[in-house]
């Protein structure tokens, strides 16, 4: 039997396209010779659906656009598809996430997720019933081991403790089975392909079963999707797998004795990479609103490096630079801005903001007499500049590309309602000293400085009162950056981190204050590109008004 | 025995304020005579308190906070709170959420929460792993039915449907008990007393048990809690209870054969008037960084109430109104502000923003040149008010609040980065026909009115072009609301609406896609102060890229 499995990329909510598009895939697949096509979890909304499951019309419409599919599916063809339906009991979540087999017009079979991730941005118990029964699907004399997504992640056996009590793959195999197939949207971040490949091939090696992983690709809003969806022989090679980030399918024969193990680019900086540039070109592609995106160009590291990236996103042709020097820009802030877009062969408009800084000044000189100049000041220089682009972005509907990284957005480095503005921020998730790496590596791609050198060796600086530089307010982006990684990322505190990296207790505790204290500015931030295990945004959520003063003596009353 | 039910208002992660005050208010009710005394659920760390329960440092400090606790509290006195505490096992999610009854330093019983809310605002299961126990809680005689307020809402005996398989309710009255305990953070929303007193009285009648109820009460960010706790008698009588909005306690003797029964207000439009008060005074109070509210002051009905609003929370001497003309503006939007301003005895400003108009205008001529006039201009005019009030409050520490009304924010008559501006939306939950209601009960109040009549009367408009209405753009305010009352609460969708209403199908259809379509701006505007069971935020998720095309054609292949 020619098993296919097609790494899907659906734009949620999208039934009809997303109906019209697993048809022809179907199709495809069957003119290449498939038996059996498995496609992604929740592969006809879209993942995630979000409320949109809450909205009965929309489940209405998702339970005609079923029968809609199993109708159009070519005949003769098994297809394995993902979607939510109805829990016709009285008792529970009002939704099941089911993996549902087609064949000739017919659901011939129906398997219900057990395990739902509710944690970081998933949130799936806030819909789904879980369904904690097992079943072998039998097709054509094959015992298949279907179960969807996170079903196979309760599974580590070395894990310091277990999510959840069931463990599907354990009760799959002990039933029988010839094959396991999951059906997945599991997210990318830096790293996640090869853990997600490592659990595999151990669950192959454990139970001397093969394995067929469908997963969802493209981008969904803040979340991207690798794919990388595969087929593992039972002693846990990978034998076929569909490259990464894009949309396309893989063939396996289950009588081939022993296929030949592929190999799969294992490179983290060229998978973050081309996670950005999907995640820029769905966000386009899949609203469908916008012709352009617009970037404020300051010169500096952040702005260029996301003009490059929506560069490979869209092309030259739709992308606009605007550079916005004040009294205080530096010379280069328009040179390097400039070199960029000539490099880059974009459009490209200069617009001095002294007129708008000069008008607020003028606004505010009674209301501000007798103050010194500070944060008020420099802030109204990046709102002049974030209205200037806004009015940019309204009058010929442009999207606005937020630029901050997410160093900055952890310290709150950055000026609400000015250079936050955006409908997408594509570097709110890679750090400043990643901002870099990825610069040198598209430089280093083409052969040639894309990004001029000057951008990358110049200090950083926000520009926004004489002679200023991030240094000054700011501890060197490679200290920063690693305390950083360790608070958000690993979830490390205080004195953990002060041991682990040897600084300071009361420059550590400052940091870790700065992260807690900003997060009224995250709130108000356009979403960000997902690209780490614990990105800012649906996935981080902590609340304005607190006051847990980390470390503070404790009152003994 | 007298039992205390407490009705505390905690901060949110303010661990040692919070058992400092705990302290407090078990020493007060011990000597008004109370045996036993009862707080709400996860009183100790405030709720919700989010991704705090994911930072280890976080719970060894609630740890260390307990014994603390524990060890400070009277003795002599049974005092039932509520804290998050780690789960031992190696399954499930590490933490649970539990009441611990503690006594003379010690802790007596615990009992765990099983029924986790995880829908509109609420992620308890992000955090928390369910037990499925019941035990009867016996102390001095007194046979405890001690529960944790989700533990009781599944016991509706006519809902169409159950969220959870287990009933703790009936559980715990089949083990025979002398009394109900229930611990609870129930967030306010217009007509909620009364559902959560019925369903109280309808346990009460079923079992013939009285019912002792703690609940929050103060505001945490968006979410705003009334308390409204009280005791119920076996007849389901109401028969103590302390008044809603307010930290306080009230009490009650086992002994006692009859009591009178209590009224409570009935008003829903007094309720949402007193949460909305108690929400800004709280955001302050609790975040303690900033001296006074700063609002923009149209003349129009929005800004005047958000400001009555606020001076009723903080008092004239901490609200700054600032009215910022423009060519646009009628004459009434400074004269109305003004008039406001005098009646309010608020400090009062006035900054034209014709030069910051002017400049951007300047500015962007050359990219403008042979463009219609359009939304890019009018945007202008709000983001120059928008960082004329942001650079205020810099400057000053003053904090923004943002006036825009529930109507406006659904369909996206809003600015981003403009009138969205600010630390907290005071409206953002109220409908714009709820608006003029509580300006009217505002004045009726006052006796006077506070609120200009000319406020109320004239045609709602943003003036941001020459004799602009809102009418212009919007249906009458008491049709949108209508339909958006039950398509976003409801959750009624296009064709129940259109038979609910009578209104014509194209007509709701364009609003309700006005909705969908302004999903970007809602991911951008502050947290807003939640008074309905469903408000933009955090209760409502719904994806920015997406397209589903509401009743649009389905595509049969």
């Amino acid at each position: 039997m020619t098993i296919a499995v097609v790494q899907f990329n659906p734009t949620v909510g999208d039934l009809s396209g997303n109906l019209e598009r697993l048809v022809a895939l179907a199709q495809e697949v069957q003119h290449a010779g498939a038996d059996l096509a498995v496609f992604p979890e929740l592969c006809l909304t879209g993942y995630p659906p979000l409320d949109l499951l809450e909205n009965p019309l929309f489940m209405d419409e998702v339970e005609q656009s079923l029968e809609d599919l199993a109708a159009a599916l070519p005949p003769g063809l098994g297809v394995i598809v993902g979607a939510p339906v109805r829990n016709l009991t009285l008792t529970g979540k009002r939704l099941h996430n089911v993996a549902l087999l087609l064949e000739d017009g017919r659901e011939v079979a129906r398997v219900h997720k057990t395990l739902l991730p509710t944690y970081d941005v998933f949130d799936e118990y806030r819909y789904f019933e879980p369904v904690f029964e097992r079943q072998v699907v039998t097709w054509r004399g094959l015992r298949l081991g279907l179960h969807i997504c996170e079903d196979m992640w309760n599974n580590e056996e070395q894990a310091p403790y277990h999510l959840y009590q069931a463990n599907p793959i354990d009760e799959l195999a002990a039933l029988g089975i010839d094959l396991f197939v999951n059906i997945s949207a599991s997210p990318f971040s830096v790293g996640k392909q090869a853990v997600r490949s490592a659990l595999v091939a151990e669950i192959c090696q454990e139970h001397g079963v093969p394995f067929v992983m469908a997963n969802q690709s493209g981008a969904n809003t803040e979340l991207i999707f690798d794919g990388s969806s595969g087929i593992w022989d039972a002693t846990g090679t990978l034998v076929s797998h569909v490259p990464a980030f894009e949309e396309g399918f893989a063939l396996w024969d289950t009588d081939t004795a022993a296929a030949a193990p592929v190999n799969v680019r294992n490179d983290d900086l060229a998978d973050l990479h081309d996670a950005l540039v999907l995640g820029i070109r769905d966000y386009f592609h899949k609203t469908g609103l916008f012709d352009k995106a617009l970037i404020g160009l300051s010169g500096g590291i952040d702005s260029a490096l996301t003009c490059a990236l929506a560069v490979e996103a869209l092309g030259p042709d739709r992308v606009l630079g605007v550079t916005m020097p004040s009294a205080y820009s530096s010379t280069g802030s328009v040179t390097d801005s400039e070199a960029l877009a000539h490099n880059l062969s974009i459009a490209f408009r200069q617009i001095p903001i002294a007129p708008a800084v000069d008008a607020f000044s003028g606004m505010l000189a009674e209301a501000f007499a007798g103050t010194d100049d500070g944060v008020a000041e420099e802030n109204i220089q990046s709102r002049a500049r974030g209205v200037t682009l806004m009015a940019l972005s309204n009058k010929f509907g442009h999207l606005l590309l937020s630029t901050g990284n997410k160093s900055e957005l952890a310290v709150g480095y950055a000026t609400l309602y000015g250079d936050t503005n955006g409908g997408l921020a594509v570097l709110s998730d890679v750090f400043k000293t990643d901002v870099y790496r990825l610069a040198r590596y598209i430089n280093a791609r083409a052969g040639r400085p894309l990004i001029p050198e000057n951008t990358l060796t110049k200090p950083p600086s926000a520009e926004l009162r004489p002679g200023q530089e991030d240094a000054d307010s700011l501890p060197p982006y490679d200290q920063l950056d690693t305390v950083l990684r360790l608070y958000i990322e690993e979830q490390q505190d205080l004195h953990q981190i002060a041991n682990r990296t040897g600084y300071d207790l009361a420059f550590v505790r400052s940091l870790l204050q700065m992260v807690d204290r900003n997060e009224y500015k995250r709130r108000q931030v356009p979403p960000g590109l997902r690209v780490t295990d614990k990105a800012f945004g649906s996935g981080r959520r902590l609340p304005i008004v607190m006051r847990w003063a980390r470390a503070a003596e404790r009152v003994r009353v």
